[in-house]
């Protein structure tokens, strides 16, 4: 077995620690030998401390484990066997403009849900499409894991555009089955959840305990599920929760709680305190420790992040196509007739069968018309944004951004729109056919 | 050929004396021996008047068209040809009772689209589903012709759960050929439009004068569209039609336009104008010019009620099936695969051949994500709003109401249903499973 | 309206005359100015012999169309309106060498259906394809009106790999049409034919007059159905013919009676009096009349060719497009879901509305497992054969051939194959992948 | 976790020895505590011989599993975990019958694949349902693995039917797993099968052993498949199995190589010689050796027999069903969407992820056309088999056989069914409608 060379895109990421002691643990079964980390000019002090951390990381624990960090991307990829992509176009900032201008409009301003996503995912799938250019060339046979938000609509753009062995990876899934395993205190292996939907929109139609359902625990309300920290949390109406009759996750709050949210956006971001003030603060807090020569570990606070457990969900799947393990992961993949609802060529989070290096959904089945028809609406909106990314036209970005749920009008769309061209001219620039 | 009998349930209805004229003047080619009207006790006052009117304008006309007036719907119904269903369950008090609860929750009162709509399917379809069974027993080979609203929501339902000959009409797509006729200045039969959609939720996606395609004419801004008279019109961003790529219908401003039309809505309220309201008083006006016995024909005023041409389209089609001269209409069908991305069992407003006494869908190829995405929305809330109202389950509906793109959460339709029900309470008792 | 220009690839055929009659007589609705027929140089006798008589065709019905032989096709094809194809590659002698092969090794030889029409479209669309870049270039706005055979699989050729406003035709839908009429005494425009299927391989799956079923006429044998002359008929067996629910055409007698059809076909071919010798034959006789400067009409003896009505289903079509009249042809075309089980990009023939220019199939509904499990199996065998004309890979026709219903087995389809590709390598160089 | 009955319906078959042996090999993980033997009285005879041996072989190892054998079904069933369903309706004299009557008429007889399969449903089905009433009475809960022949089409009787957890098994699947890891001196584990098909008609499209792909040695020849041992093996024309880019199963030979299979049965046929009185003569040394008291294990000459394997298939499931293991195992459920191309409620043959006590088929994403055709027309065949056996109408009979790629003609089907119908009107009496 050659040696495996990992490469993280954007691995100046306060993430990459949580990564790197992953990759420490796994390293008897997961021989890996280089592991690059790649960021741009403007994300050079922190690639440097992370690199500075991850060196620590693997002498501390006596790992065999070369740490390169780089702003080459190119030289990074050539030969790759496992790409990460975990890139912020725009950085925290952008992040802060995409909330805040979303709100002052009077609509949901949200990281990968609605008008804050949609602009994320215009900014970043010129990026990512450029990355996978130099994959095709430098690492044809490699494959891209990507975390990059909204991952559901910038793995369908690779999908779509790029020919790379691409699959999408979310923290949401893990969580469920780590929260249900401690719940009912079993193994993890004795959980089966069945997913379906798009990523940030998943619901779970099925769960099961050693082979008993115990869906109805947490339908009555009996068991409580798995709850995202970044989400606002206000509990479910009951005969809504059991009519659904499956398990929302965090992000259905968006939807499904519209009014309610909005109020609460609206409230913080009066009191500028929105969710992008709290994330740069963290960071400043995790990067003080990084930098800090005697942090040799992964420290706590990195919990208080949002993105629990994303490492273990990507070195297990590492790990089950580089040892063909044949297990059951929840990523996102090309449909292809898994949800017969969506159309073939939509991106997908669903159970997959990870198996000769190749990674295969199961399928869905009929879905209800109550999870049917927003999974469709929603899918539909993020063909348009991909399609906008690619083409830059406005009036594919305004068909988009229209359809949405969480907009309440073209006019509104519209306007949104403007502001926001305006300030993300850095990154994207629209044209009128 | 046998004696036609026309049955016309919902027969006190103020549109009536449009139908008769109709039959009058289509005598010559559709030999229709008996009209019977019926109505329900409520109604018998305004059933008594359109008798006599209608007996006045055969007379005049000097047609030899039996008119009968009953209350005994079965007696009616035995050996009909073809039946027309345009009743109103709670009469128009129920629906100012629909628009008043929607917009004090704050959200679109609308007799068809959203909550309005809702709550009048869950009332009536019961109600038809009965005078299905009573078809089913006395007139098995009668053709149904539902103009009861919402329509699509209704033929549906009847698609569903009733073995009738059904087929759904409106009055919206015989606007627009009459409209793009006169703008051209030619004759009907040169003008053709592609549709696709459900009952009031139809785009034109091509349009064509003499086989010369002018959609770019109303794209652009150089020809307008049909506008129904009963909603408010606003136009449209330009950029906004232009990339949608069709041209939408009238009942599009509640989904594209909602805060707009929201925003009209609660100043009306506030100020007790309502369309109920004006629809009450245009209703009074017509009764009392139909009970002038100087009035022998339908009186112009009645154009201003909303429902134009609507009886024109049902001799159109009544002719089209009796005298199988296959024509193309745009009528609420089984869809059956001619818009691929919605339920095969799904009611569709869509171009049909009519011949051999069939009713066939054209096939209407792919539809782009602007369209595909609300269509499918909107016909997943549909079909659980034919599913609470035979079932009668509470979850149900509110699955659907949540669904609704003009419902901002499930708080907020849980609380409207509430209320609608305990409105209600004569015509729909829900369940609680 | 622009002066309409006629093309006619494949002009020296002895149709032709029925094409020019049809012409003239629909001249006054129909006022096309040029009539050109091309052909090519081995077909040049017999162009010559078809343009003096379409000339004096012309003279002496007083009609002002000028009628031009040329052996230059782009000339030809440039500002066509309509062009029509009916070539024959390698003509008559290569048609009897593909019947010839067919039965030596013991399987079906026909000219469209089985070997024979394989090979035939292995040589003919390559040429097809040449010549639809030529149109692409000389008249992208000309609708081409295929009638060579194998004309399914040559549609689908055109329609996977050109740009070019394609439709198939074939005389057997209006002979159907017309042999009902005839035999139930009403005007074509009153029979009413549900058609389902592939060409040369379609179902009547409901049949009437005025509105009224006559299905069971014909199932029950009280009536008899379309037989094509050129077609062995042996009668259904009656009950098969009642289960199939279904009026079969002519052709299916090769897959239903295939036992009986090869013992007939081999008892020919031992007497040396294929269809291809009679073919021939007749040709031969057909221009000796043509030849006869006192011919100055289409002669009687042509109906007996097989091609009857033909250039009525040409004409008929071509006023439908250019008039937009709105009437239904039973045409082949992309299926884009007309047919369920059939893929999307296929060529199906089916009723179809010519309105606005575009030719839309009307949607048929589900397909009973007794016409869907023959209609896949041959539609499969038809878009590999479309490939393999395509890639010239040996492989792909391998497969195309094994897969047909007709052939017994991989090996003899191989042997057969062998034989056929040293018998065509002037038309088809086969390549091993 | 409650005591495991395991019930064999058809428990004296000759299979059965292996079953128990697998059961007491497997003892310490799945702890059955019962074993039902159940048989007819035709039966009995090896019903006790087989119990007889049974209980020698538990005594011998020591395990402490119950044997019971019994003619009353019902008793059974009551309370069973899991059922097995192996049984000949009309036992081996019945599939001689259907061999030799289908030979007699020029067709190929096949236990499972062709006429002879397709009489065999018929006599087969009713059986099967009758018992899955009493399995949904008597225990509703528990799993039904068929093994009756034609296992695939049994299944879909059963699934469209009765409402019966059941799942078609089949030794070919396994075989192939055991076949490679053999080749490749790899464990099982290590080796990946991407089945498509239906039960007797798979075609692995992709196969690889530790993630490398080896499809192209089997395809170029360097590696052998597995071969079943009771079809003749006559190899495979080089380019055809790598232009069918795919490994067919043994069944495909009576497609592929229909003309010479057929040559070497009527020679058979002439020397009284078919696979039935091979397998008759088998039987009845297999039983000596049973009924020997000194047998206490399950004899070699056993692997003789064809159904190899056939045990372990059924005890792996068992297993990963009852101990929610998380297996693929490659079974015949309803499609449900996994291959798109074939009806939903088809049942086919595929690779499915066993957990939580379901069985979900993985999606297999587009077939090609050269394996979709063939499947496509033997599903249908299928499709109507069953509905055949369940009307038992003549006519969907016909129908039935006559689109099977064995048969050549309408007539030829008719003169077989009348003989088959002859020759076992004591279990199947058809109707005419």
């Amino acid at each position: 077995m050659k040696p495996l060379k990992i490469v993280v895109i954007g691995g100046g990421s306060s993430y990459t620690p949580e990564l790197i002691e992953g990759l420490i643990d796994n390293h008897d079964v997961l021989p890996v030998s280089e592991v690059w980390l790649v960021d741009i000019l403007e994300g050079r002090e922190k690639l440097e401390i992370i690199e500075a951390l991850a060196k620590r990381m693997v002498e501390k624990a006596g790992c065999p484990i070369k740490i390169v960090a780089t702003l080459d991307r190119r030289e990074a990829i050539e030969n790759a066997s496992y790409i990460i992509t975990q890139i912020r176009v725009g950085q925290l900032t952008m992040r802060k403009s995409d909330e805040y201008l979303s709100i002052k409009h009077g609509v949901i301003g949200q990281e990968t849900t609605g008008a804050g996503g949609f602009m994320k995912a215009l900014r970043t799938i010129p990026v990512m499409l450029d990355i996978c250019e130099d994959i095709e060339e430098l690492a044809p046979d490699a494959w891209l894991l990507n975390f990059t938000n909204p991952a559901g609509i910038i793995t369908e753009a690779i999908l779509k555009h790029r020919h790379v062995k691409v699959v999408g990876l979310c923290n949401n899934p893990i969580n469920f089955y780590k929260k249900f395993a401690k719940d009912y205190q079993v193994p993890i292996k004795d959980v089966s959840l069945q997913f379906v939907g798009i990523n940030h929109l998943i619901w779970i139609t099925d769960f099961s305990i050693k082979g008993i359902s115990r869906l109805n625990d947490v339908l009555t309300g009996t068991s409580d599920s798995y709850q995202a920290k970044n989400i606002p949390n206000m509990g479910w109406d009951p005969i809504f929760l059991q009519s659904l009759d499956a398990i929302p996750c965090s992000y259905h709050k968006y939807y499904y709680q519209t009014d309610q949210i909005l109020a609460k956006q609206l409230e913080e971001y009066k009191q500028g305190e929105t969710r992008a003030d709290q994330v740069q603060q963290v960071e400043q807090e995790l990067f003080t420790i990084y930098a800090d020569p005697s942090t040799t570990e992964k420290p706590e606070v990195l919990d208080r992040r949002g993105g629990a457990y994303y490492s273990e969900a990507a070195i297990n799947l590492i790990k089950s196509i580089h040892l063909d393990v044949k297990h059951i992961h929840t990523v996102n993949v090309r449909n292809n007739g898994a949800i017969p609802c969506l159309p073939n060529d939509a991106c997908v989070e669903v159970n997959c069968l990870v198996e000769n290096h190749q990674i295969t959904p199961l399928q869905t089945g009929d879905i209800p018309p109550q999870i049917r028809g927003l999974l469709q609406v929603v899918k539909a909106y993020e063909e348009l944004t991909v399609e906008a990314a690619v083409t830059r036209e406005i009036g594919t970005a305004l068909q988009a951004l229209t359809l949405h749920p969480l907009i309440p009008s073209a006019e509104k769309a519209h306007e949104l729109l403007q502001d926001m061209f305006i300030a993300n001219e850095a990154y994207f620039q629209p044209i009128l056919t």
